[in-house]
């Protein structure tokens, strides 16, 4: 059992949920991997013990828990030495953790632990990468390639909460139904549509595009977006990007890097989910003891939304 | 003799100057070419006649020209049908030119026909990429790869009139030399350098990036720029980019696409050169009818600064 040090809450962890980050950690493809650790970023519960000077929280309180830990006082980038929770630090996958009480914020209403332990890494990442950076408008198109992961179907809800239209891509007509189901107004198979990229730059002006890809899907969004558009980048699946300088000079693209989020970045994704209700997208529930099920599960690709891990 | 439209002034050109955009022209290799046309973006004399309804102009004025025509009302992006003076509209490499009103400005005192015809597009370019999109300040590090284009020095020159540091990269010592007797706070030459992107990282942190080039220096500056920091990018003369994606999101970049600039960009630029008395750099002087050779030189990349040209 874990004792909060001065500053620091511990939670009893209900749910938890898994990022592909968890997974590169299993298999030791995360820089700088520190043994042992307990991964896990996700992670909602109440909170179980107050340690020294923790004021403004109360045991037994709802909690959802910010991953970002000491971002620091500047909104546009990180301090040096800040950290993600879970590895180093322990993580989430774990019936007790502690965490400095700044990281704790009260669960959304509306949400039963197991959606709300889909949303925090998926939800800070798409809203400072579609809101903060991006700065997507109601009324503008934005494109979300890729549907289905956790971070993308964050952003398709983000996206129309604030009256966007949104455009998705996937290679699978299941998730572009389930995208559809959630309000994506125009879908494209890029498997079965080899001139993919020629059917998106029809359907109108692309304002806007949230891309944790890289690769030619990264290059392929540097030609489609319009003139004077926005690419926010929160990741690189697919690896490197051969791109063409012209398309981000000639329109003058703003081609905005994002990681994580700040404090708050964290604060405003919470209250529109609240304001908007929305429902965070769980793919697939396991069981903590299932968890090299879960990891499987998420590497697969297959789900729609967040791999969440239920802890008793 | 063209004869001045509603609207337009006709402009006795003393200089012009060259840039890669006349030579890609002459060789058939920009889009779009109409023939016959004068090339030419960069020009400067005295108004010698008004078309009807032109107010607030008078002849024999001496005015520098804005090479973008028809910007439009939006500072974050050019407007459709928007253009370059110079193919297809006639250009500055010519005696008489007639031009909008809208794009005539007064020469700044403090500098000779030679030296305004050296600063409208460089200085508009450079102005935009680095001051209105890069948003530099003073006491920031700005990298300036590829010193002694025309852009570039001009780059240079804004960054010291305004108080920033400059770090500078050339393959020649003589350019490094001239860019240090400029102000140049760091110079390094990447071709006795081959280390050259660590040496960059070990001169303090880089705020900002100015770059024209593209292909791997472009590559090596998303390496080499800090986190939080800006790379303007308004061209791609050495191709593609292979990029890492990791680099931008992970550092949250801003790379800002910019090409040409508003109106606004071009009065603030000239409204900065007039108050620093900044000259702009010339590298070479040719008179027209030695247009061929004046090519030539440009082409060489030998020169540091604009080549110029002088009309009789």
């Amino acid at each position: 059992m874990p004792e909060p040090a001065a500053g620091e809450v511990r939670v009893r962890i209900r749910a938890a949920a898994l990022n592909r980050r968890d997974a590169f950690i299993t298999r030791g493809l995360y820089p700088g991997i520190a043994l042992p650790c307990t991964p896990g970023s996700d992670g909602c519960g109440e909170i179980d013990a107050l340690g020294a000077g923790v004021v403004g929280l109360r045991c037994g309180e709802e909690v959802v828990l910010d991953p970002m830990l000491a971002w620091g006082p500047n909104r546009r980038i990180w301090a040096e030495g800040s950290g993600i929770l879970g590895m180093p630090q322990p993580g989430t996958l774990a019936q007790f953790l502690c965490v400095p009480a700044e990281n704790v914020y009260g669960k959304p209403a509306h949400l039963d632990f197991q959606h709300a332990a889909a949303l925090p890494l998926a939800g800070l990442t798409a809203y400072r990468a579609l809101i903060t950076r991006a700065r997507l408008q109601a009324g503008e198109t934005v494109l979300i390639p890729g549907i289905g992961s956790g971070v993308q179907s964050c952003a398709l809800l983000f996206a129309k909460a604030i009256g966007a239209r949104a455009v998705v891509t996937s290679s699978s007509d299941e998730k572009l139904e389930r995208a559809r189901a959630l309000g994506a107004d125009v879908v494209v198979n890029y498997a079965a549509d080899p001139q993919w990229f020629k059917t998106l730059k029809s359907v109108g002006p692309i304002d806007a595009a949230i891309d944790g890809s890289g690769g030619e899907t990264l290059a392929r969004i540097l030609d489609i977006v319009r003139p004077g558009g926005r690419v926010a980048i929160y990741g690189g699946t697919s690896g490197d990007a051969k791109i063409r300088p012209f398309s981000i000079f000639w329109k003058q693209l703003d081609v905005l890097g994002s990681s994580m989020g700040s404090p708050e970045d964290f604060r405003d994704m919470l209250a529109l989910v609240s304001e908007k209700r929305i429902e965070p997208i769980v793919g697939a529930v396991f069981r903590l003891h299932d968890i090299v099920a879960a990891v499987a599960q998420l590497e697969s690709g297959a789900n729609f939304g967040k791999v969440v891990v239920t802890v008793d």
